[in-house]
């Protein structure tokens, strides 16, 4: 895409994003652990099962063929809102080496773009109080608090 | 259960919730507008199509048979930590007339029951600030900021 400038592509997750590093730059985020190729490809598959429910999307750096980026829409169905759709967006990540390149803010619009184009009302997303004047910049607004139990 | 006492019991949703007013407990907590039978049925039949992700449990008060309480388990499966389940809790709302007697602490105790039982890491929440200490009773602690952006 044009904005995203000739040096990077941004599409779905593939399975070949494993040897691409795609859980390398999870790990910028937070704890991954181990995860064997065949295991990725099992939750992969989870995924693609559910047609518009996961929307896995990367930023491939064109020059190394890497993953430099990351993000999730959890696309939620409920009865309020006249059974109305909610995206999640999870599990946000840009490599550190590519930081301060604006790639955050794609993946982002990416994600807004696909919620409002499944027919979502919104989009919502945790984050630390440190990141959110990223999500400000974003067009995202404080609605209140995360709230955690970790078993 | 006991622990909820001889006037209530807790069971997952059924069909035959339309008519019990589930939808009119929801309007406690926020829209939810005109809904036909037919299309809750679709929605319900959506959610049970989907094993092991949305779990929706209401609290049925035994001698009038309405649906005083409601709340939805979704779950949800990342790459991050070992491929790991987050169980996200959504639209709790208990009918006003029946507050202030501990249901909404039994409707996340069940939901967290669940969570833990199908093996997610955490579950988590979003709430307004003047929920927070409700949440903090249920054993949640605050994690951070949700954001969101309405299309
Ligand atoms: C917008 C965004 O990317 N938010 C992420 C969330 O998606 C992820 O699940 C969580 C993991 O944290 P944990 O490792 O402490 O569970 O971190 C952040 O809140
Ligand atoms: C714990 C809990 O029940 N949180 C609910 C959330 O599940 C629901 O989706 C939202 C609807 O708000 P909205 O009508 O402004 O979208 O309200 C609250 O944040």
């Amino acid at each position: 895409s044009s904005k995203l400038g000739p040096d990077y592509v941004l599409r779905p997750l593939h399975l070949s994003d494993y040897k691409a590093g795609v859980l390398e730059v999870l790990k910028d985020l937070t704890t991954v652990g181990d995860i064997s190729e065949e295991r990725f490809i099992e939750q992969f598959e989870y995924m693609r099962a559910r047609q518009g429910e996961y929307f896995v999307i990367i930023i491939e750096k064109i020059a190394t063929g890497k993953v430099v980026g990351v993000g999730t829409l959890l696309v939620e169905r409920k009865f309020i809102h006249e059974c109305g759709l909610v995206g999640h967006i999870e599990d946000i990540a840009v490599a550190k080496s590519e930081q301060g390149k604006k790639l955050g803010i794609k993946i982002i619009s990416a994600l807004d773009f696909i919620g409002k184009k499944v027919g979502c009302y919104k989009n919502i997303l945790d984050c630390s109080p440190h990141n959110e004047q990223f999500y400000v910049k974003c067009g995202y607004s404080n609605a209140g608090f995360e709230m955690t139990k970790r078993f």
